[in-house]
């Protein structure tokens, strides 16, 4: 890595201000990563500019000095997008985190793109509104970095991804100058949809500095159930019933093993003493007394078929909250085991196929591992973690586990599928972008980010080579 | 108008077949023109391919021979985005019109660009689903259509564009090659999504021939309400108190000239003998009488801040549908006086204002003329209607209007809105789009055609020169 010279420090300090650039070991480290851990930082600097203009200043500078430029948000990402190991300037947005403007009638609100999501919903929530996008990282990951990553979640089912929730956005592109795209618009059918383009681009396009973001009117009290299934068909006939049925606020599952560790590992009771291959979590809107009749009599439909062996439906917000943490704390109890992550989607009425097509594969080809499967099931999206065992050294896990990757990948593409449903595309899953996304496509987006970014600067070398 | 060439004509009847290449006056009147009657019908021929294989073929042939081509479902646009008067070879989906692959778990279908709306909303309420997105002219427009228009209509409001329900779609490029992009996925971030570009294009980036598109479960038993309200402001007011108690399917809104002109033609009631400058157009479902209850006690509380002068609930099905009428019917019945057509928005908010301003300019500009204001409120989208006096000309009703558009889309602009919110532009918009957009952003858009059709030959002139 080589060290940033005096004349480019002090250019960009000409832009942001003495003290917002940093180049400590320290800073170079923190800014330089997401949570993967993969790709050693190694930054030039961090510049943590203040204002849209001052991002127009810095990229006029990296236009003029070939400097490459990372957008960083809450680096909570899992595909290393925000990762910065070759020498760039990181721009991170933290201090451009101001909520403005909210307008109660369009129910929209303007944020700094470094605007934190709980802080979001928690301005939401101060208002009778509701932020419904949430995932895991919503205490530390920013509006800006869920918008260029189109963040998913554990909500999307009922409410969608990120981008469902993006009324209008502001960019400095790779030329730096300022695109102000849709203006928080309900209907606007006046040419391209570029926000759309921006959202989910990694970075590539240009430095995402504010969005107009909507907001929901909140959910009704609502019930958890934990149902135990029989087998990943079962699980499918019950997403069908209970959707053809009611409108579901989510609809999760994970595996055997999955409740053994997160049970184990966290202090949690197992929701009831059946065992089953798989689990599935549904949440519910507790509406009337109507829809939990509802809800109740279809858990009796599925017990009669067959497909559900037992179950437990909250009787109080805490046991709700207790009941969602054996779904939410599986990622963070097998940390431990620096699991290596696929996060994998086909249509839904294909999974249980698909799963079982890998499932045969990675058996076969870690037979000594333990395979922890969970996710977002009631939108065809598949987290799949591989566990290291203790003994084996970290390099050699790696190695083996990237060539299963490929026939992984192989399968995902017979099944039509995305290698990367939620996760994003960085670094981490370039090389397998082939497989989710044809030649043609993949030089199409090359050619548009060169539309956008026409020097290369805008976070080079993630999602694909130039 | 320049006839085809014999050696043109025969090398489109290899693509298509003998039967399927139309050159006769009827069929390049009626495929040549869509609802605007502004430019004349002039394409050079009509083509009917059956096939994707045959849409390549088209695609191939125009680029040899430099060939325009203008993608063509129902052609009811409003904006003039399918009308070939430059000689163009009109490409007609009619014939891919299958609908096939439905998955009930996905709650997703396959269907050919060609595929009409009603037939996918029959379809779907075959199977007890629901394809939400309606509008009137829903029994002759075609899916493919839809998509490159990002069609709305009336029940936006709960359901969103066109855009909300397309899980996939399949484009032929300027080049002749095939894109499937998305292919049903809920959840897939592996790289731009292109999809969401296609869609609102109005055809100027390739020809759509097939498209996933998504069901949803049936909305219950609907009640609507129509209420009269004493202003613009009290509009917003009504519209606010119901939305942060329930979900809405629908908040419409009308002027008292276009219920006196809609009563006058149609032969339908008034709904009660209050008279009012503005009245609402609510749907809601009827889950339960709790529900109801609801819907009546914001009724009372509007009623009681004034907002709301009169009202009336409907209490059976055809109740309903005749209730509906009242707003559906306004645009057929004011076609008698050639109205000319403003389809602009702004955020919801700013509607009182916005109107205010846009009312003072045209009263002043038209002091003469009926102005029959309507539109889907809920979505800050209004349409602005002036009639024709009967004895004014044709050419002077359409000089003295489209001086007065200028002075509409300057408040546009300075509310930020749309000059085409949901009609696309077309030619008929295409002089107004800066109004709307940033001379950087038509840059953008001319460059991304560029990327998807590098001859220029699709669909050239609509929404910008090239």
């Amino acid at each position: 890595m080589n060290a940033a010279s005096p004349e480019v420090l002090s250019a960009l300090r000409a832009c942001v201000g003495e003290d917002r650039v940093l180049v400590d070991a320290g800073a170079l480290e923190h800014y330089g990563r997401d949570w993967t851990r993969v790709h050693p930082a190694a930054p030039l600097a961090v510049v943590l500019p203040g204002s849209v203009g001052e991002v127009q200043a810095l990229v006029r500078l990296a236009l003029e000095r070939q400097l490459a430029l990372v957008p960083s948000g809450g680096r909570t990402g899992l595909s290393g997008g925000a990762v910065a190991c070759q020498g760039e300037v990181v721009v991170a947005l933290d201090r451009i985190n101001q909520i403005t403007d909210f307008n109660p009638v369009d129910r929209t609100v303007r944020c700094g793109a470094g605007v934190v999501t709980a802080q979001l919903q928690a301005f939401a929530q101060e208002r009778e509104l509701f932020y419904p996008v949430d995932f895991a990282s919503s205490g530390s990951s920013q509006i800006g970095g869920n918008i260029a990553t189109n963040a998913g979640g554990i909500k999307v089912i009922r409410h969608g991804m990120t981008r469902d929730w993006v009324a209008g956005l502001k960019l400095v592109t790779g030329t730096g100058e300022l695109l102000d795209l849709n203006r928080g618009l309900v209907k606007n059918n006046a040419g391209y949809d570029l926000r759309q383009l921006v959202v989910g681009a990694e970075g590539t396009l240009g430095i995402i500095v504010e969005a107009t973001m909507r907001l929901a009117r909140p959910p009704q009290d609502l019930a958890v159930l934990v149902l135990a299934v029989a087998d990943m068909a079962a699980v499918m006939r019950v997403l069908e019933a209970y959707q053809s049925a009611m409108d579901l606020q989510a609809f999760e599952f994970f595996s055997e093993l999955a409740l053994q560790k997160v049970v184990a590992h966290q202090g949690l009771q197992r929701p009831f003493d059946t065992v089953a291959p798989f689990y599935a979590l549904l949440e519910v809107e507790r509406g009337s007394a109507a829809d939990m009749e509802q809800a109740m009599a279809l858990f009796e439909h599925c017990a009669e078929q067959g497909w559900v062996l037992d179950g437990v439906v909250s009787q109080s917000v805490a046991q709700a909250q207790a009941l969602w943490r054996l779904r939410e704390d599986i990622s963070e109890t097998i940390s431990r085991w620096t699991p290596y992550k696929n996060d994998i989607s086909t249509t839904i009425a294909r999974v249980p196929d698909f799963l079982a097509e890998i499932e045969a594969v990675v058996n076969e080809a870690y037979p000594d591992f333990e395979i922890v499967w969970f996710g977002h099931i009631g939108d065809g999206n598949v987290h799949l973690n591989v566990l290291k065992p203790d003994a084996l050294p970290m390099a050699e896990f790696q190695q083996r586990c990237s060539e299963v990757s490929r026939w992984v990948f192989e399968i995902v593409q017979r099944y039509e599928g995305s290698i990367s449903a939620e996760h994003g595309v960085g670094l981490l899953k370039k090389a397998y972008l082939h497989y989710s996304r044809s030649p043609l496509e993949i030089q199409i987006m090359r050619q548009i980010k060169q539309v956008f970014d026409p020097a290369g600067i805008m976070n080079p070398g993630k999602i694909f080579d130039a």
